[in-house]
Protein backbone atom coordinates (compact mmCIF):
# COMPACT_ATOMS: atom_id res chain seq x y z
CA UNK A 1 0.00 0.00 0.00
CA UNK A 2 0.88 3.03 -1.55
CA UNK A 3 0.09 6.68 -0.50
CA UNK A 4 1.08 10.21 -0.91
CA UNK A 5 0.52 13.25 1.65
CA UNK A 6 0.36 16.18 -0.38
CA UNK A 7 -0.66 19.79 -1.20
CA UNK A 8 -1.45 19.45 -4.62
CA UNK A 9 1.36 19.69 -7.92
CA UNK A 10 3.54 22.35 -6.77
CA UNK A 11 6.97 22.75 -4.86
CA UNK A 12 8.33 19.84 -2.86
CA UNK A 13 4.83 18.06 -3.16
CA UNK A 14 4.97 18.25 -6.93
CA UNK A 15 8.49 17.06 -6.52
CA UNK A 16 7.26 14.08 -5.11
CA UNK A 17 3.82 13.45 -7.04
CA UNK A 18 5.61 13.26 -10.09
CA UNK A 19 7.77 10.63 -9.95
CA UNK A 20 4.65 8.42 -9.10
CA UNK A 21 3.14 9.35 -11.95
CA UNK A 22 6.01 9.06 -14.39
CA UNK A 23 6.14 5.78 -13.50
CA UNK A 24 2.47 4.79 -13.37
CA UNK A 25 2.56 3.46 -9.76
CA UNK A 26 -1.08 3.49 -8.04
CA UNK A 27 -1.26 5.64 -4.72
CA UNK A 28 -3.76 7.20 -2.60
CA UNK A 29 -3.09 10.57 -2.73
CA UNK A 30 -4.45 12.29 0.26
CA UNK A 31 -4.64 16.33 -0.81
CA UNK A 32 -3.96 18.72 1.63
CA UNK A 33 -4.54 22.87 2.00
CA UNK A 34 -1.39 23.63 3.56
CA UNK A 35 -2.53 27.58 3.29
CA UNK A 36 -5.53 26.22 6.46
CA UNK A 37 -2.55 24.86 7.99
CA UNK A 38 -3.85 21.39 7.74
CA UNK A 39 -0.33 20.08 7.79
CA UNK A 40 0.13 21.61 11.22
CA UNK A 41 -3.31 19.29 12.79
CA UNK A 42 -2.57 16.70 15.62
CA UNK A 43 -3.35 13.92 13.65
CA UNK A 44 -0.61 14.76 10.92
CA UNK A 45 2.02 15.50 12.90
CA UNK A 46 1.51 12.25 14.37
CA UNK A 47 2.45 11.01 11.22
CA UNK A 48 5.33 13.78 10.24
CA UNK A 49 6.26 15.41 13.49
CA UNK A 50 7.66 18.17 11.46
CA UNK A 51 4.37 18.82 9.98
CA UNK A 52 5.31 18.92 6.35
CA UNK A 53 4.60 17.45 3.16
CA UNK A 54 4.62 15.57 1.09
CA UNK A 55 5.25 12.37 3.10
CA UNK A 56 5.12 8.75 1.86
CA UNK A 57 3.35 5.69 3.43
CA UNK A 58 4.38 2.31 1.98
CA UNK A 59 3.34 -0.46 3.77
CA UNK A 60 3.72 1.28 7.00
CA UNK A 61 6.74 2.63 6.34
CA UNK A 62 6.52 6.37 7.18
CA UNK A 63 9.50 8.55 4.29
CA UNK A 64 9.91 12.46 4.82
CA UNK A 65 11.76 14.83 2.56
CA UNK A 66 10.32 15.00 -1.28
CA UNK A 67 14.58 14.31 -2.79
CA UNK A 68 14.52 11.38 0.00
CA UNK A 69 11.52 10.05 -1.22
CA UNK A 70 12.01 9.94 -4.97
CA UNK A 71 15.48 7.90 -4.39
CA UNK A 72 13.45 5.76 -2.34
CA UNK A 73 10.77 5.66 -4.91
CA UNK A 74 13.22 4.69 -7.91
CA UNK A 75 14.85 2.38 -5.88
CA UNK A 76 11.94 0.77 -4.85
CA UNK A 77 10.20 0.68 -7.91
CA UNK A 78 13.06 0.58 -10.87
CA UNK A 79 11.03 -0.52 -13.98
CA UNK A 80 10.83 3.00 -15.23
CA UNK A 81 14.42 4.50 -14.02
CA UNK A 82 14.65 7.72 -13.11
CA UNK A 83 18.33 7.98 -12.28
CA UNK A 84 21.37 7.31 -14.82
CA UNK A 85 22.70 3.73 -14.33
CA UNK A 86 25.97 4.49 -13.80
CA UNK A 87 27.43 6.30 -10.45
CA UNK A 88 28.87 9.25 -12.04
CA UNK A 89 25.76 10.02 -14.12
CA UNK A 90 23.64 9.45 -9.86
CA UNK A 91 26.47 12.11 -8.62
CA UNK A 92 25.57 14.43 -11.09
CA UNK A 93 21.71 13.78 -10.81
CA UNK A 94 22.19 15.02 -7.01
CA UNK A 95 24.59 17.96 -7.53
CA UNK A 96 21.73 19.42 -8.69
CA UNK A 97 18.69 17.79 -6.71
CA UNK A 98 20.92 19.09 -3.83
CA UNK A 99 21.23 22.76 -5.21
CA UNK A 100 17.17 22.50 -5.50
CA UNK A 101 16.97 21.74 -2.14
CA UNK A 102 19.73 24.30 -0.11
CA UNK A 103 19.65 27.05 -2.67
CA UNK A 104 17.41 27.55 -5.40
CA UNK A 105 13.82 26.41 -3.80
CA UNK A 106 14.68 28.59 -0.54
CA UNK A 107 15.13 32.01 -1.97
CA UNK A 108 12.22 30.84 -4.14
CA UNK A 109 9.91 29.88 -0.85
CA UNK A 110 11.08 33.31 0.75
CA UNK A 111 9.68 34.94 -2.38
CA UNK A 112 6.76 33.24 -2.54
CA UNK A 113 5.44 33.22 0.88
CA UNK A 114 6.07 36.87 0.91
CA UNK A 115 3.73 37.53 -2.26
CA UNK A 116 1.27 35.11 -0.88
CA UNK A 117 0.86 34.90 3.19
CA UNK A 118 -0.49 37.73 3.66
CA UNK A 119 -3.67 37.37 1.72
CA UNK A 120 -3.46 34.21 3.00
CA UNK A 121 -4.20 35.07 6.41
CA UNK A 122 -6.13 38.41 6.14
CA UNK A 123 -9.39 36.70 7.07
CA UNK A 124 -8.23 35.29 10.24
CA UNK A 125 -7.72 37.65 13.74
CA UNK A 126 -4.53 38.17 14.79
CA UNK A 127 -5.40 35.90 17.93
CA UNK A 128 -6.54 33.16 15.33
CA UNK A 129 -3.27 33.23 13.52
CA UNK A 130 -1.09 33.02 16.52
CA UNK A 131 -3.11 30.03 17.38
CA UNK A 132 -2.16 28.59 13.92
CA UNK A 133 1.43 29.28 14.62
CA UNK A 134 1.37 28.29 17.62
CA UNK A 135 0.73 24.25 16.76
CA UNK A 136 3.34 24.11 14.02
CA UNK A 137 6.18 21.75 15.38
CA UNK A 138 9.42 23.72 13.57
CA UNK A 139 10.47 26.92 15.08
CA UNK A 140 11.85 28.08 11.63
CA UNK A 141 8.51 27.60 10.15
CA UNK A 142 6.79 29.67 12.74
CA UNK A 143 9.11 32.51 12.24
CA UNK A 144 8.76 32.02 8.25
CA UNK A 145 4.58 32.51 9.04
CA UNK A 146 4.66 35.31 10.98
CA UNK A 147 7.29 37.14 9.32
CA UNK A 148 5.68 36.41 5.87
CA UNK A 149 2.32 37.80 7.40
CA UNK A 150 4.02 40.65 9.23
CA UNK A 151 5.71 41.55 5.53
CA UNK A 152 8.98 42.16 7.79
CA UNK A 153 11.53 41.12 5.08
CA UNK A 154 14.03 44.26 4.01
CA UNK A 155 13.41 45.24 0.25
CA UNK A 156 17.62 44.00 0.67
CA UNK A 157 16.52 40.53 1.48
CA UNK A 158 14.02 40.46 -0.83
CA UNK A 159 16.83 41.65 -3.63
CA UNK A 160 18.87 38.80 -2.46
CA UNK A 161 16.55 36.42 -2.97
CA UNK A 162 15.73 37.44 -6.17
CA UNK A 163 19.35 37.77 -7.01
CA UNK A 164 19.16 33.82 -6.06
CA UNK A 165 16.57 32.44 -8.15
CA UNK A 166 18.15 34.73 -11.35
CA UNK A 167 21.36 32.73 -10.67
CA UNK A 168 19.50 28.81 -9.87
CA UNK A 169 17.92 30.09 -13.55
CA UNK A 170 21.24 30.98 -15.45
CA UNK A 171 23.05 27.85 -13.83
CA UNK A 172 20.35 26.03 -15.45
CA UNK A 173 20.50 27.49 -18.70
CA UNK A 174 24.52 26.72 -18.69
CA UNK A 175 24.03 23.29 -17.51
CA UNK A 176 21.10 21.38 -19.71
CA UNK A 177 22.97 19.44 -21.59
CA UNK A 178 20.64 17.45 -24.14
CA UNK A 179 17.32 17.42 -23.88
CA UNK A 180 17.02 16.89 -20.62
CA UNK A 181 19.26 18.29 -17.85
CA UNK A 182 21.95 15.30 -17.47
CA UNK A 183 21.61 15.12 -21.33
CA UNK A 184 19.08 11.80 -23.03
CA UNK A 185 17.93 10.67 -20.09
CA UNK A 186 15.15 12.10 -18.49
CA UNK A 187 15.48 12.01 -14.40
CA UNK A 188 15.00 13.41 -11.12
CA UNK A 189 17.11 16.07 -11.89
CA UNK A 190 14.50 17.35 -14.00
CA UNK A 191 11.65 16.06 -11.53
CA UNK A 192 13.55 18.42 -8.68
CA UNK A 193 14.19 21.34 -11.04
CA UNK A 194 10.53 21.39 -12.63
CA UNK A 195 8.66 21.26 -8.83
CA UNK A 196 10.62 25.08 -8.58
CA UNK A 197 10.10 25.85 -12.32
CA UNK A 198 6.23 25.71 -12.81
CA UNK A 199 4.66 28.57 -13.69
CA UNK A 200 8.16 30.53 -13.64
CA UNK A 201 7.73 31.60 -17.55
CA UNK A 202 4.22 33.70 -15.99
CA UNK A 203 5.47 34.93 -12.81
CA UNK A 204 9.13 35.20 -13.25
CA UNK A 205 9.12 36.24 -16.78
CA UNK A 206 11.76 38.42 -16.16
CA UNK A 207 14.17 36.04 -15.31
CA UNK A 208 12.55 32.77 -17.33
CA UNK A 209 12.21 33.97 -21.02
CA UNK A 210 13.15 33.16 -24.90
CA UNK A 211 15.93 35.90 -24.66
CA UNK A 212 17.28 35.06 -21.05
CA UNK A 213 17.23 31.67 -21.47
CA UNK A 214 16.18 29.97 -24.33
CA UNK A 215 17.09 26.79 -23.13
CA UNK A 216 15.22 26.65 -20.21
CA UNK A 217 12.10 27.46 -21.91
CA UNK A 218 12.91 24.59 -24.87
CA UNK A 219 13.48 22.25 -21.64
CA UNK A 220 10.24 23.50 -20.29
CA UNK A 221 7.93 23.63 -23.40
CA UNK A 222 9.22 19.19 -23.65
CA UNK A 223 8.85 19.15 -20.49
CA UNK A 224 4.85 20.16 -20.34
CA UNK A 225 4.38 18.05 -23.05
CA UNK A 226 5.47 14.39 -20.99
CA UNK A 227 2.23 12.29 -20.53
CA UNK A 228 3.31 11.95 -16.26
CA UNK A 229 3.40 15.77 -15.99
CA UNK A 230 0.41 16.62 -17.92
CA UNK A 231 -1.45 13.67 -15.13
CA UNK A 232 0.20 15.89 -12.63
CA UNK A 233 -0.63 18.89 -13.47
CA UNK A 234 -4.24 17.54 -13.51
CA UNK A 235 -4.37 17.02 -9.96
CA UNK A 236 -6.28 19.77 -7.67
CA UNK A 237 -4.28 22.29 -5.61
CA UNK A 238 -6.52 23.30 -2.48
CA UNK A 239 -3.84 26.44 -1.58
CA UNK A 240 -3.97 27.56 -5.15
CA UNK A 241 -7.58 27.17 -5.24
CA UNK A 242 -8.08 28.99 -1.35
CA UNK A 243 -5.70 31.73 -1.86
CA UNK A 244 -7.00 33.12 -5.61
CA UNK A 245 -10.68 33.06 -3.38
CA UNK A 246 -8.46 35.51 -1.28
CA UNK A 247 -7.76 37.31 -3.41
CA UNK A 248 -11.18 37.25 -5.20
CA UNK A 249 -12.46 38.52 -1.41
CA UNK A 250 -9.92 40.82 -0.67
CA UNK A 251 -10.26 42.42 -3.91
CA UNK A 252 -14.16 42.57 -3.21
CA UNK A 253 -13.13 44.26 0.42
CA UNK A 254 -11.17 46.88 -0.84
CA UNK A 255 -13.58 48.12 -3.29
CA UNK A 256 -17.11 48.61 -0.59
CA UNK B 1 43.49 6.57 -9.98
CA UNK B 2 41.89 8.64 -7.43
CA UNK B 3 42.29 12.18 -5.75
CA UNK B 4 40.90 14.20 -3.11
CA UNK B 5 41.49 17.48 -3.08
CA UNK B 6 41.03 18.67 0.63
CA UNK B 7 42.00 20.65 4.01
CA UNK B 8 42.59 18.24 5.79
CA UNK B 9 40.51 16.26 8.70
CA UNK B 10 37.75 19.13 9.70
CA UNK B 11 34.18 19.49 8.40
CA UNK B 12 33.38 18.76 4.65
CA UNK B 13 37.13 17.52 4.05
CA UNK B 14 36.50 15.17 6.50
CA UNK B 15 33.53 13.88 5.59
CA UNK B 16 34.70 13.18 2.22
CA UNK B 17 38.41 11.63 3.52
CA UNK B 18 36.62 9.27 6.41
CA UNK B 19 34.95 6.73 3.97
CA UNK B 20 38.46 6.31 1.92
CA UNK B 21 40.11 5.53 5.30
CA UNK B 22 36.95 3.15 6.25
CA UNK B 23 37.12 1.48 3.07
CA UNK B 24 41.15 1.23 2.80
CA UNK B 25 41.07 2.80 -0.56
CA UNK B 26 44.32 3.90 -1.51
CA UNK B 27 44.26 8.05 -2.77
CA UNK B 28 46.66 10.38 -3.44
CA UNK B 29 45.51 13.64 -1.33
CA UNK B 30 46.49 16.95 -1.92
CA UNK B 31 46.07 19.08 1.06
CA UNK B 32 45.55 22.79 1.15
CA UNK B 33 45.21 25.20 3.22
CA UNK B 34 41.99 27.22 2.81
CA UNK B 35 42.62 29.72 5.52
CA UNK B 36 45.50 30.91 2.68
CA UNK B 37 43.07 30.94 -0.11
CA UNK B 38 44.26 28.04 -2.09
CA UNK B 39 41.15 26.60 -2.97
CA UNK B 40 40.88 30.30 -4.66
CA UNK B 41 43.98 29.73 -7.08
CA UNK B 42 42.99 29.63 -10.84
CA UNK B 43 44.40 26.56 -10.90
CA UNK B 44 41.99 24.84 -8.57
CA UNK B 45 38.72 27.00 -9.87
CA UNK B 46 39.99 25.13 -13.27
CA UNK B 47 39.10 21.88 -11.25
CA UNK B 48 36.14 23.05 -9.21
CA UNK B 49 35.02 26.38 -10.93
CA UNK B 50 32.92 27.13 -7.17
CA UNK B 51 36.46 26.97 -5.15
CA UNK B 52 35.67 24.50 -2.82
CA UNK B 53 36.98 21.48 -1.18
CA UNK B 54 36.63 18.54 -1.23
CA UNK B 55 37.03 17.12 -4.97
CA UNK B 56 37.43 13.95 -5.85
CA UNK B 57 39.01 12.96 -9.23
CA UNK B 58 38.59 9.30 -10.14
CA UNK B 59 40.16 8.47 -13.51
CA UNK B 60 39.10 11.76 -14.72
CA UNK B 61 35.83 12.55 -13.67
CA UNK B 62 35.85 15.57 -11.39
CA UNK B 63 32.97 15.19 -8.29
CA UNK B 64 32.20 17.83 -5.87
CA UNK B 65 29.91 17.98 -2.56
CA UNK B 66 31.05 16.02 0.11
CA UNK B 67 28.23 14.29 0.76
CA UNK B 68 27.65 13.36 -2.83
CA UNK B 69 31.28 12.48 -3.10
CA UNK B 70 30.24 9.75 -0.37
CA UNK B 71 27.74 7.80 -2.05
CA UNK B 72 29.84 7.88 -5.39
CA UNK B 73 32.18 5.99 -3.42
CA UNK B 74 30.07 3.60 -1.59
CA UNK B 75 28.58 2.87 -5.43
CA UNK B 76 31.94 2.65 -7.10
CA UNK B 77 34.06 0.73 -4.10
CA UNK B 78 31.03 -1.49 -2.47
CA UNK B 79 33.38 -3.96 -0.14
CA UNK B 80 33.03 -2.48 2.60
CA UNK B 81 29.51 -0.84 3.04
CA UNK B 82 28.62 2.52 4.28
CA UNK B 83 24.97 2.39 2.91
CA UNK B 84 22.32 0.25 4.64
CA UNK B 85 21.32 -2.51 1.98
CA UNK B 86 17.64 -1.47 2.05
CA UNK B 87 15.94 1.04 -0.20
CA UNK B 88 14.36 2.38 3.75
CA UNK B 89 17.66 2.80 5.74
CA UNK B 90 19.50 4.21 2.83
CA UNK B 91 16.53 6.81 2.84
CA UNK B 92 16.84 7.18 6.92
CA UNK B 93 20.52 7.45 6.24
CA UNK B 94 19.90 10.22 3.46
CA UNK B 95 17.18 11.90 6.07
CA UNK B 96 20.52 12.34 8.65
CA UNK B 97 23.26 13.63 5.72
CA UNK B 98 20.45 15.84 4.03
CA UNK B 99 19.80 17.39 7.53
CA UNK B 100 23.50 18.15 8.48
CA UNK B 101 24.02 19.58 4.95
CA UNK B 102 21.10 22.09 5.48
CA UNK B 103 20.54 22.67 8.80
CA UNK B 104 23.14 21.84 11.30
CA UNK B 105 26.73 22.40 9.03
CA UNK B 106 25.46 26.03 8.00
CA UNK B 107 24.79 26.98 11.40
CA UNK B 108 28.03 25.32 12.77
CA UNK B 109 29.67 26.93 10.01
CA UNK B 110 29.22 30.70 10.75
CA UNK B 111 30.16 30.41 14.06
CA UNK B 112 33.05 28.82 13.14
CA UNK B 113 33.98 31.30 10.56
CA UNK B 114 32.97 34.50 13.15
CA UNK B 115 35.06 32.60 15.86
CA UNK B 116 38.62 32.36 13.40
CA UNK B 117 38.59 34.00 10.15
CA UNK B 118 39.32 37.79 11.57
CA UNK B 119 42.24 36.11 13.55
CA UNK B 120 43.04 34.11 10.48
CA UNK B 121 43.71 37.25 7.89
CA UNK B 122 44.54 40.18 10.29
CA UNK B 123 48.06 40.06 9.04
CA UNK B 124 46.77 41.24 5.68
CA UNK B 125 46.29 44.88 4.74
CA UNK B 126 42.99 45.69 3.52
CA UNK B 127 43.66 45.48 0.04
CA UNK B 128 45.73 42.30 0.17
CA UNK B 129 42.37 40.60 1.99
CA UNK B 130 40.25 42.23 -0.67
CA UNK B 131 42.19 41.23 -3.40
CA UNK B 132 41.92 37.60 -2.26
CA UNK B 133 38.58 37.77 -1.73
CA UNK B 134 38.06 39.14 -4.98
CA UNK B 135 39.09 36.08 -6.61
CA UNK B 136 36.11 33.30 -4.66
CA UNK B 137 34.27 32.80 -7.40
CA UNK B 138 30.93 32.45 -5.52
CA UNK B 139 29.05 35.38 -4.08
CA UNK B 140 27.69 34.15 -0.98
CA UNK B 141 31.86 33.01 0.18
CA UNK B 142 32.42 36.65 -0.82
CA UNK B 143 30.14 37.88 1.32
CA UNK B 144 31.23 35.18 3.91
CA UNK B 145 34.94 35.96 4.34
CA UNK B 146 34.38 39.69 4.38
CA UNK B 147 31.32 39.27 6.94
CA UNK B 148 33.11 37.28 9.08
CA UNK B 149 36.58 39.80 9.33
CA UNK B 150 34.90 42.60 9.92
CA UNK B 151 32.38 40.50 12.55
CA UNK B 152 29.38 42.19 11.37
CA UNK B 153 27.37 39.47 13.00
CA UNK B 154 24.58 40.60 15.18
CA UNK B 155 24.34 39.23 18.51
CA UNK B 156 20.32 37.59 17.72
CA UNK B 157 22.33 36.11 14.55
CA UNK B 158 24.93 33.96 16.74
CA UNK B 159 22.31 33.18 19.12
CA UNK B 160 20.17 31.90 16.45
CA UNK B 161 23.00 29.86 15.20
CA UNK B 162 24.24 28.86 18.50
CA UNK B 163 20.01 27.74 18.73
CA UNK B 164 20.63 25.44 15.90
CA UNK B 165 23.52 24.14 16.90
CA UNK B 166 22.12 23.21 20.05
CA UNK B 167 18.94 21.47 18.49
CA UNK B 168 20.81 19.57 16.08
CA UNK B 169 22.70 17.77 18.82
CA UNK B 170 19.16 17.29 20.48
CA UNK B 171 18.14 15.68 17.55
CA UNK B 172 21.10 13.48 17.40
CA UNK B 173 20.84 12.37 20.96
CA UNK B 174 16.56 11.36 20.54
CA UNK B 175 17.96 9.64 16.91
CA UNK B 176 20.73 7.25 17.85
CA UNK B 177 19.42 3.87 17.75
CA UNK B 178 21.94 1.66 18.46
CA UNK B 179 25.73 1.80 18.76
CA UNK B 180 25.32 3.86 15.24
CA UNK B 181 22.92 6.34 13.83
CA UNK B 182 21.10 3.88 12.21
CA UNK B 183 21.42 0.76 14.94
CA UNK B 184 23.96 -1.72 14.12
CA UNK B 185 25.52 -0.56 10.73
CA UNK B 186 27.79 1.95 10.63
CA UNK B 187 27.05 4.59 7.73
CA UNK B 188 27.25 7.88 6.18
CA UNK B 189 25.31 9.25 8.50
CA UNK B 190 27.85 8.64 10.79
CA UNK B 191 30.10 10.14 8.75
CA UNK B 192 28.28 13.12 7.77
CA UNK B 193 27.91 13.75 11.84
CA UNK B 194 30.96 13.22 12.78
CA UNK B 195 32.32 15.32 10.51
CA UNK B 196 30.30 18.16 12.18
CA UNK B 197 31.06 16.97 15.98
CA UNK B 198 34.76 16.25 15.79
CA UNK B 199 35.79 18.54 18.35
CA UNK B 200 32.57 20.09 20.05
CA UNK B 201 32.85 18.22 23.17
CA UNK B 202 35.87 20.62 23.64
CA UNK B 203 34.65 23.92 21.97
CA UNK B 204 31.18 23.55 22.72
CA UNK B 205 31.26 21.53 26.05
CA UNK B 206 28.08 23.46 27.03
CA UNK B 207 26.26 21.81 24.50
CA UNK B 208 28.11 17.97 23.93
CA UNK B 209 28.38 16.93 27.59
CA UNK B 210 27.81 13.77 29.57
CA UNK B 211 24.43 15.66 31.21
CA UNK B 212 22.76 16.81 28.23
CA UNK B 213 23.78 14.28 25.73
CA UNK B 214 25.21 11.26 26.91
CA UNK B 215 24.47 9.21 24.23
CA UNK B 216 26.14 11.69 21.87
CA UNK B 217 29.14 11.41 23.77
CA UNK B 218 29.16 7.68 24.28
CA UNK B 219 29.01 7.58 20.16
CA UNK B 220 31.63 10.22 19.59
CA UNK B 221 33.51 7.94 22.07
CA UNK B 222 33.48 5.10 19.71
CA UNK B 223 33.44 6.88 16.69
CA UNK B 224 36.95 7.81 18.32
CA UNK B 225 38.06 4.18 18.49
CA UNK B 226 37.40 2.96 14.88
CA UNK B 227 40.87 2.49 12.80
CA UNK B 228 39.04 4.48 10.13
CA UNK B 229 38.53 7.54 12.11
CA UNK B 230 41.95 7.23 14.25
CA UNK B 231 43.50 7.07 10.51
CA UNK B 232 41.65 10.19 9.05
CA UNK B 233 42.27 12.29 12.22
CA UNK B 234 46.20 11.54 11.48
CA UNK B 235 46.00 13.51 8.58
CA UNK B 236 47.66 17.27 8.96
CA UNK B 237 45.37 19.85 8.52
CA UNK B 238 47.11 23.06 7.38
CA UNK B 239 44.08 25.33 8.33
CA UNK B 240 44.51 24.90 12.41
CA UNK B 241 47.83 24.94 12.11
CA UNK B 242 48.29 28.30 10.30
CA UNK B 243 45.14 29.56 12.90
CA UNK B 244 46.88 28.55 15.69
CA UNK B 245 49.97 30.38 14.63
CA UNK B 246 48.41 33.30 13.88
CA UNK B 247 46.79 33.24 17.19
CA UNK B 248 50.39 33.06 18.57
CA UNK B 249 51.73 35.85 16.67
CA UNK B 250 48.70 38.35 17.70
CA UNK B 251 48.72 37.28 21.56
CA UNK B 252 52.73 37.95 20.99
CA UNK B 253 51.61 41.26 18.89
CA UNK B 254 48.97 42.50 21.53
CA UNK B 255 52.09 42.24 24.31
CA UNK B 256 54.35 44.44 22.70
Amino acid sequence: MLELYHGGPGANSLKALLPLKEKGIEFTGHLMNLLQFEQHEPWFVKINPNGQVPVLVHDGKVLTESTVINEYVDETFPDVPLRPQDAFGRAKMRIWTKFVDEYFCPALSFLGWHAMIRTAVQHLSPEEFEARVARIPLKEQRDKWRESAAQVWLPEQLDEWRRKVRSSIERMEQGITGPWMLGSQFTLADVSLFSMLIGMPVRYADIVNEKDSPRVIEWYARMMERPGVKATLMIPQPGREFLAARQKAAAHGSQS
